[in-house]
């Protein structure tokens, strides 16, 4: 894995990066291709992106460019085999708008494929790594469970998990699974953690990882997931390799960062500028892409007539890229016209600012339209006998008397 | 804490012993005075002693022979004020004489003050330290239940906790604790675990111990174990201390070991004598004391009768004086005689077996006495207004609307 070192070499062949990823800190200039190579994860082929069973933005224009096992998820979802999906949510903070992307995608492999979608939440997780009370974390979590709901995904092929509250379940596993998980694979993947807590949570994640398998039995799973979550994905198929369980290795689709505002290089979590926010209405979008977005215009309006614009770097034109403009020959347009000089800065910014605000409009009103949290969430949740079909096959036997 | 050396050391005031003693390895020739100072705990003294609640040999004879906080226990049963006891139970294998004796003995100190007893048992730990499937353990599980329930605790003040089945009560308790454990305690502490699982324990067995106070509100809790368990109790008392939650450090009763038959510095862990069981009939618990029990007697008759035996060593006796003669002065006649030669290491042997045997069936009685085991724990099960006090006193807000 890339350490932070005192070189400025961006080399991607070279051992020395000058950034850092790990689960826990990402920093520095990163050199994507490094990055996975050094994760002896395979970059996305050609083939695989024209296989995969969904056409969508985050594929087509690679800002998934790498993986795990993808084949095997593609086929699983093609011969109309059971197969899933696992993305989850770190409930410590308001969801911002890059942080539902991930679902939305699941939302959309789902409507076309018929996909299990897993939605784990490591509220455990967020309180060993922040400094806030489980209060808080607890609201949170609360608020984030509405605006996952809202992404409005079929109760029947989804299910929530939050550690905590389905700790009868999701414990019992991750206890199993520790046992093959050790503290120097642990302190090797991701730097000596501080608390036992931390040293125990990639179990826990093997069992988010592995769940989908456990309740359904042995079928392909697919992670969609920031490449630096990586390490989360190769402890638990270490485990399904191990271990003797009826499970395949889960397989991942490995995401460059969506930038923050400010700008390339900087991730949300270190940057100093707002992000959009769910509840966000078209004005303040439109407010804080005009005042915070890094642009890749010139500095004065003759020079961008002159000279254009740089798109890769502009952060309005990078949220269209991900998601915003799903349309390949209007994205390609708005491209030629900022390099040309004919778009401008703020009408780039508009144009984010007014499919950014469209998209958010739609939550919004699916977000309101929930009613009680509890009763929403009731339809997600395991099923009894989903948890003891996941206890099972993990090797917990049926007849314990004293289960549940 | 001691270590092994290659020294033949026992000097109590040398920091080398040749003795180890952790939770998970007990070897050599203990020298209980040392390792309670190298711990830290405190000498019981005589004024302890006959302040205690409740006059039992195990306290009486200095099988107890050290502790933490025992003042504060004994304070609270005399004003009858909340107090409770935690004694647990590793559930991998089936229960020998020697591991049902401290449930007794908290079962005296019920009767006699009141006291809440909480047993949790450590089925994930069984299944992380030993070579077994958890089907295996679940089943070891139940069979020790039933042991345990047939002490006959009063079900109305006792609280029996499984940790994989009432994982939705212990993992989020024990999550919450492990952000006050650092992983260098537990190297220190414990020896470098080898899996993380083994890692997070203490963080499970730290909710074990403040689980009474958790329940029932700020009081006076004493943990009644052999001393190399001490560290857990060590482990507890720092979170305690550190972290802000409503509770007092749990206190300890520190014991020396009840060696196995085939005699001292000898646990039945390492032995290759057969312990004695709780379903052994008087046949066999005099075959095997027989055949196995170390002797402290002469080699021959004729020597013996001149000499007289050594009690201090002779199993028999020892299984007297820990547990199955309560009375005094028949003790010291009984160890009179072998002492002056008049009593033969076989008539020590018949006595003990008489004694145990006694005991054993009155315990299988009631063992056999129950009905369905689901239905027989249903009473000593945390309700669910106790498990929501238990998360609301570690800081989980009532109103979580995912939670149960």
């Amino acid at each position: 894995m890339p350490t932070p070192t005192d070189t400025d070499s961006t080399d991607s062949d070279s051992p020395d990066a000058d950034y850092t990823v790990t689960p826990y800190d990402v920093e520095g200039d990163i050199d994507y291709a490094h990055l996975v190579e050094s994760f002896g994860a395979d970059a996305l082929t050609d083939a695989q992106v024209r296989a995969f069973p969904v056409d969508h933005p985050l594929v087509r224009r690679r800002i998934f460019y790498a993986g795990r096992d993808i084949d095997a998820f593609t086929a699983a979802a093609r011969a109309d085999e059971t197969h899933s999906l696992v993305t989850g949510r770190g409930p410590s903070g308001p969801m911002h708008l890059g942080n539902v992307l991930p679902f939305y995608f699941a939302k959309a492999v789902q409507d076309a494929t018929g996909a299990h979608v897993y939605i784990p939440f490591s509220d455990d997780e967020k309180h060993l790594l922040k400094d806030q009370s489980l209060e808080s974390i607890a609201g949170h979590t609360r608020e984030n469970l509405r605006d996952v709901l809202a992404v409005g995904f079929d109760p029947a092929k989804t299910k929530v998990v939050v550690d905590t509250a389905d700790a009868d379940v999701v414990y019992p596993l991750a206890a199993a699974f520790s046992k093959a998980i050790t503290q120097s694979t642990v302190d090797a993947t991701y730097g000596d953690p501080e608390t036992v807590g931390l040293s125990f949570y990639p179990a826990v994640q093997t069992a988010h990882l592995l769940l989908p398998q456990l309740v359904h039995g042995r079928h392909a799973t697919l992670v969609p997931i920031a490449v630096d979550q990586d390490p989360h994905v190769r402890v638990s198929r270490d485990v399904a390799a191990k271990a003797r369980y009826e499970v395949n290795k889960p397989g991942a689709l490995l995401s460059e960062f969506l930038s923050s505002l400010d700008g390339p290089g900087k991730m949300s979590s270190s940057s100093d500028a707002p992000s959009i926010g769910l509840s966000d209405d078209p004005d303040t979008v439109r407010e804080k892409l005009h005042q915070h977005a890094y642009s890749g215009g010139r500095s004065s309006l003759e020079e961008h007539r002159e000279h254009g614009g740089d798109p890769s770097v502009d952060v309005a034109f990078q949220y269209l890229r991900f998601f915003f403009e799903p349309d390949d020959d209007r994205l390609r347009d708005l491209a030629a016209g900022y390099e040309a000089g004919d778009l401008l800065s703020g009408e780039l910014k508009d144009a984010a600012a007014d499919r950014i605000s469209d998209f958010l409009e739609r939550h919004q009103e699916r977000r309101a339209a929930l009613g009680d949290l509890g009763d929403e969430l009731d339809a997600y949740r395991l099923t009894d006998g989903e948890r003891d079909a996941a206890l099972s096959r993990a090797g917990y036997p049926m007849d314990a008397v004293v289960r549940g």
